[in-house]
Order: C-alpha cells, then structure tokens, then sequence
C-alpha cells in the first residue's frame, strides 16, 4: 500500500505508547495522513447546523488496510477527483456525535472494544469524546498529540517545497507592502494589505502581528499609525496547502537612524549565531547556548528576547528546542538530535523605548551538511517611501 | 452595564435550561457575547504549540457583572485597542486544559461548584471537558448550544448591516469572475479567484462550490474545466467580521439555450414563491408549502430540490424552518413564527443530465412589513464572455 506518510514511523509511535488504534481528528493531522487532502467546504470553519464539522480517521497500527474515514456527506464530490487511500470511507455526518458513533462502531468490529485508542484530545470535541467513553466502556482513551506531531517532525521533500514557496511569498508581500504603504496608514490597513497580497500569491493568510513604533504593541489595529521616520515590525503566517510560511522583518518610512541600524544588527547577530549551530545531530540546547552567547554580547542584550522551536503545519511544533520558550513545552526535548528534515523557526525580539519593536524570524531548515533558510530575504531595513 | 446581546433574553433561555452559568467557547459564539471581538492571530487557525486556542467567556445567569474572560497570553495587545465589556479578564493560557482549570476555578468562587454549568459540548475540547468534570466533581455539565443559537436568532441592525454588505460582495465577486474567466478555465482556477475577489473587498472566504455544466459535481477541481456553452453554478460563502454573505448564481460561457431558460426560470419560481411566505408571524411550514407547490407545477419537478433555513454567523443556524432539510434538525421549529431581524437562507437547486447543475440560493431578511433579499443581484444567466 503506498501511503503518504511514514507507516513503520507511525506504528512505533504508536506502539511505544501502547496504541492499538490512532483516531485522529484535528483537520492538520487527518490532512496529514491523507497526504494534503482537506475537504474544501470546511477548511476555514467548522460549526455547522447544530453540530460542526469532524472528520475522523482512523488507522489500525500496523494495518492500514483496515482504516476508516468518516467525513461530511459532502466529501464524496472531492473525492471523487482526489480518491483517498484510505479503503474504508463514509461521507456520511452533520453531527460530531454520530461520527464518533459510527467510529466506536467500526473500532468494535475491529475487535478493539478492548483496545487502548489514541485521540486528538484537544481536538475532540467533548460530545464526541463521550460518546466513544459511552459505545467503547472497556477501551482505554489515552492522548494521541505527541505521536502525530513527532510523526509530522520530519518534513519530506514535498513538504519542504510547499514551506520554501510559502516562506518566499511572505517576504515577498511584506516587501511590497513595506514599500508601498503611506505615511499615516493605520496598522489594521497594512495587516489587510498583507493578507490580501499573501492570498493573491495563493496562500492561506492566518495572522499579521503589526507594531509600529515607538509602540510595542503588536495587534493591528485602527488606532496605530505608521508615520514618516518610524519603524515597522510585520510578523505574518499564511499557508500554502496546509504549510506555513512565518517570517518577521523590518521597515522603516524615510532613512534608518544610526540607532535602529545598530539594534536591527544586534538581532541579527544573534539570528546568525543560532543557525551556526543548526546541523542533523546537534541539540536544541547547541542553538540557545550559541544565541545566547551572542546576546550577552550585545550592547541592548536587557531589550532581546531569543526564542526557537519546530515548525511547519503549526507554527509551534516538533522538534522543541527548550523546555522554556514562550509556549512552555514539559518535553525531554534539548538534549535530541536534529534530523535532516526537520524545520525551526528562529526568532529575536528587541523592545526599544526609543524604536519601538524589533523582530526578525527566520524558517531555517536541517539540512544534510548543515542549514538552509528559507524566504531569507529583506533582512534589513527595508525603506518605505511613504 | 452596557452589553452588546440581549442580556434579558440570555437570562430566560439559561434559566428554561436551569443553567447558572453559560461557559462559551467556540470562537463565533464568544465573538457573539463580546460583539465582536475575535483574536485575530487565532481568527483562521486553532493549534499552536502542544494545544489550540481555547478562549472561555463565563456569564453567570442575571449576573453580567461576574462574568470572566479567558484568552490566550497576546491578547491583551488586541484588548488594549478594544476594552472589553467582560470585568475579569485573564489573558494567560496556551493550553486548552489549564484555560479549563482556571474556569473551574472562578466557577467555584462564584459559588457553582453544584451548579449547573451549559457548555458547548461540540467546541468544547474532549481535554478541558474532562478539566472541568475533575475540578468540578458536583456540577452537571450541560449542552448550552440550543441557548447559543436561539440568543443569535433576531439580528441587530450592525448585524443586518454587516450580512447586507456581505452579501452584496458575494454578487459582485461572482459577476466579475463569471464574465471575465476565459474559456476552459479549471473550476480550481474560477474557485480561487472567487477567493481572491471577496478578499479584495474584505471579506474572509470560507468556499466556494464550484460545478461547470453538464457535470453535478460541485468541488472545485484541475480535471474539471468550464467550456463554451456551458452553464456554470457557483455557491460562496464569505464573512465580513463574521457575518456570512452566502449565495448561488448561474452564468452561461456563450448564449443560455431555450433548455437553460426554462430551467433557471423554474427554479426562479420556487425561490420567489418561498420568499412571498416571510414575513413577522409566518411559520417555516408556510415557506415550505409556498415552495413545494409552485415545485409541483414545475416541467421538471422531479429534478428540484428545495431548501431553507435561518443563518448569520453560522451557515446553517437558528431559525430552523424544516424538521427535514440537509442538515437534519431534529427541532420543534416549523411551526415557530419568524421575527423581524431573523435572516434565512432560501436555496432551490435543479439538477439536469443535460444542462447540469443549476442553483439560486438567497438572502432573505424578515422585516417589520415583510422581507428584504440581501445581495439580491445577478439572478438570471449572467453571460460569460470566454
């Protein structure tokens, strides 16, 4: 059977943590291990009627051939163009309840009643979580997460060209936007027009964190304006097929003083000093001990935050790289090698009374000999013309 | 205190469900109570880092003064632009189960740890549910859905405003790519410039069905290409902060046949014969009877289907109209009379094995006299140029 992700990798996850059965139902990973399907209609929301959409698959360890894809009645039109791998497919549900009905049902046939099954449970709704308490009484529920993103850890050649591609249109908009924009724009107008570049590149915009300084605040918004001879920080994700591109750069309207050249260099010394350490084999520690070394070097090291952390379908996953970054991850994770493959967000923050808010984030990816970033343009003040 | 729902008409559905305290946490529904207020770096996406997004809006029945707001750890930027009316606002979490520990715990002080708490068990993650039912052993967790919708049934005026804009951009998206696609272009391709359009004018795109005659396959695709001569149908759905324009159009690449007319001139009927039903007063049985009589006196009634239901936010919500539609809901709503302010959708499609897939779906507001059609353009064939 040829399958769109690792099978061998998934059934040693899987067995490692004594799953007899992986019910995955968040839309990342069900698109995930249906090879980038996503069913159209539900890509952006999921309430519908009373209920809401969920797609739920599953996959027996070890046997693909006796897994199952429970979709919206729906579906059945898309795959018909994208015919899915999965044997067993039911486009039958409008209600989250009576797909996890139908899913004890087949996990009962199985012969699981038994089982120890794996879910998303932060991406099970609880009608359908009780609903499989209630059907499979004497199956065990146990957390699903850490098998799918360690699964999704690292990326293959197809993910990769979809991140590069996604990665470059970013900056590409950013700078266009950046040198586009006049003076005295709102910060909610620039965030608009970077998600309205970002989507005629065609991708799928999610955010654009904006600051315009002195400010350090960065949500957009109608109240903050970019004005002649201030900095810009434009942090925006948008995915193309499902992986996201996330870069952080900065603009300035007019010339960059001798201060916001200085700061802008000081993140970026510690952004070039986290990448030297990247290569398969060394430790997210090997990352924050180089940045962070660098940092103490710098004249405004009080004002520079370093962060990095795995990246790809969700802006924060596998590999973690620290134990105490923004989003805390409890994970043993410091002390694992990288892979060839796998993809990091790296990122500095600097907060300036006088400048405002400064952040350069790079995608940098683990390759054979060492590193390549992606989307690595603009990295230093791009001028706007106001 | 100054609230942006009907505080009173909360208040009577939470105590019809004995509800003491009203936990939302799908991201339309706290929108709804916080009017308006979405985060926007979680507008598009849920997951991040080892969880999702979980914002919690607690209201304590006749008690708005108590209510508690939980967000994640940015959303204070978004705050300090927009006050919430909410008193307690935490902006501290990044994982689904300790938003729910810390609900828990302010049910407690609240004095609930008996009461009864009205959840949304279908946005409600299978991790914070058992958060909840751990911290707050003698409370009854309750489905809050039903009280959800029927608060959001009447519309505001600044709600109606928002579905009128809305759903006239719809039109114009559809009526530019209608006439300005060449031939052959790939239903993919005219999906996705739908997309590009209703962003250009604002608007976030949920979908668009996409289906090019003689074909009934309505999922945008590469295989599938619109040729000359043939109809095209296309059904979007985009919001305006979160208010859905939602509508389907015919266009023709080339004259419409004798054939064409005919057809688009039956389903045109149906449509208008449900539409003279609304009005304050009226039941959704009445639509339904007005509809299915004229269907009956239609040449091709055997190719027709019609449907109707209220939405707003939500594609399909509150008022029901039927006990028998697509979606299946299982509600005691057709003989319910409308109110002024409720907004439905009315949809007849007619499927052809020569012509294709035909289909108008409208807009229709009930208003004090009457109704009003949203976004009410572009009804016949519009004509394709190629």
């Amino acid at each position: 059977m040829n399958l769109p992700f690792d099978a061998r990798k998934l059934d040693a996850l899987m067995e490692k943590e004594g799953a007899d059965l992986l019910l995955a139902s968040s839309k990342d990973n069900v698109a995930y291990l249906l090879g980038g399907y996503r069913f159209f209609f539900f890509e952006f929301k999921d309430a519908i009627g009373v209920s809401r959409y969920l797609p739920l698959l599953g996959y027996r360890r070890g046997a693909p051939e006796k897994a199952f894809y429970l979709g919206n009645s729906m579906e059945h039109w898309q795959q018909e163009w994208e015919p899915l791998w999965v044997p067993e497919v039911a486009n039958a549900h409008w209600h989250s309840e009576k797909a996890a009905k139908d899913a004890a049902g087949r996990i009962r046939k199985l012969g699981l009643g038994k089982g120890t099954i794996a879910v998303e449970k932060g991406f099970l709704p609880a009608d359908a979580y009780t609903t499989l308490q209630e059907e499979l009484p004497d199956a065990r529920l146990v957390e699903g997460q850490a098998i799918l993103e360690e699964l999704r850890a690292v990326k293959r050649p197809g993910e990769l060209a979809l991140l590069k591609k996604a990665s470059s249109a970013i900056i590409e908009c950013m700078v266009k936007v950046m040198t586009t924009t006049p003076a005295g724009a709102t910060t909610l107008d620039i965030a608009e027009q970077v998600r309205k570049e970002e989507v005629q590149r065609g991708l799928n915009f999610e955010y654009c964190l904006t600051s315009a300084g002195p400010g350090w605040n960065r949500a957009p918004s109608k109240k903050a304006r970019w004005e002649r001879g201030r900095s810009l920080s434009l942090d925006s994700g948008g995915n193309l097929h499902g992986y996201l591109g996330d870069l952080a750069r900065m603009a300035v309207l007019g010339k960059p003083t001798p201060l916001m050249k200085d700061l802008l260099a000081e993140v970026e010394a510690v952004q070039m000093a986290a990448r030297s350490a990247v290569r398969p084999g060394a430790t997210g520690a090997a990352i924050f001990e180089k940045a962070l070394a660098e940092q103490a070097k710098c004249p405004h090291k009080d004002e520079l935050v370093f962060a990095a952390h795995g990246m790809g379908i969700i802006q924060h996953e596998a590999p973690r790289l620290t134990s105490a970054g923004v989003v805390p991850y409890p994970g043993p994770y410091e002390n694992r090698p990288l892979e060839a493959g796998m993809v990091l967000s790296i990122e500095t923050d600097l907060k300036n009374r006088e400048v405002g808010f400064l952040k350069l984030e790079d995608t940098v990816v683990v390759t054979p000999s060492g590193w390549e970033a992606y989307g690595d343009g603009a990295r230093g003040w791009t001028v706007g013309e106001g």
